[in-house]
């Protein structure tokens, strides 16, 4: 991801953005939530975060945060995500890489085609960047980019776990509700 | 609100909820996030957070988070929420009350219908609820009650920034994109 000033970084992982993403996640039906991090220490963190929830006290606790943090695994990168992806379905097909971005881009595909598109079958991996968003360098090379989210005013900050939860219900809601 | 065991009480502010919702309400054109507590030690700690990021460092670190936390205010009930709206509009209409809830309710209106509700240019307060959800006795007094959030899913464990974020998606976002 980028910060601030435009550098790519390796930002650390908030606790929130896995419980409020992952349960979104379980909601609409997406299969996994894949954190991204090359940092060791992150890794680790994110591991004993979901043990406690899926198999410690947590567990116990409260059973409904456990069946969101189940979905939650921790790779140092994009490819090891493909693999895993790969590697768990029947059917050994690339998943194409559907990136997100705040900012309007040239060829950005719309929700209802979005939409229209996971109705197949086929498997998509929605990207979203932590800190100021996810870097050029994955834009770039991504199968797809999402048209941003809007409402009536120009503001494009919103936090990550509200944009994926809007895009989640975009894509995967009920849209039958009077 | 209720906790885990169906009793009322009142939660702890949590930071990212004012962070997230309100960056949301800046988005979607909502005029104000209330934040109800009869604590008086949350209602300074929110107060403090405010000032921090319209007005102390936080406002020329992040102007983004200035402009979405200028939206915050702090009141001890609904009806000094009620009072303050009446107060601050040019028209002295008492706003109408529309509360959410996971659960399936008899005589709930869809996002279709609310979003046409809030066309007519009337004042509404939509109000959701941390820990277990608000307190039966609000929704029963309020005037209209939100269908839940639904995916393809039965799990309804959306968290209270989800649950903000995707509602005001629904019924301010912008619907046109293809």
């Amino acid at each position: 991801v980028v910060n601030k000033n435009g550098a790519v970084i390796a930002s650390a992982v908030t606790n929130l953005d896995l419980h409020d993403i992952s349960r979104a996640a379980v909601t609409y039906g997406a299969k996994s939530l894949y954190v991204v991090t090359p940092l060791a220490d992150q890794k680790t963190l994110v591991e004993r975060l979901i043990t406690h929830w899926t198999q410690g006290a947590g567990a116990i606790y409260n059973p409904a945060r456990r069946k969101a943090l189940q979905l939650v695994r921790v790779r140092e990168d994009l490819e090891a995500v493909v693999e895993d992806i790969r590697r768990r379905s029947d059917r050994p097909l690339r998943p194409k890489t559907v990136v997100t971005s705040a900012k309007k881009r040239a060829r950005a595909i719309g929700y209802h085609a979005f939409r229209r598109m996971l109705a197949e079958g086929q498997p998509y991996i929605l990207m979203l960047g932590t800190a100021w968003g996810l870097a050029e360098e994955l834009i770039e090379v991504a199968d797809y980019t999402l048209a941003p989210i809007s409402g009536p005013s120009d503001y494009n900050h919103l936090s990550v776990r509200s944009a994926a939860s809007i895009i989640l219900d975009r894509v995967m809601g009920n849209r039958d509700i009077a």
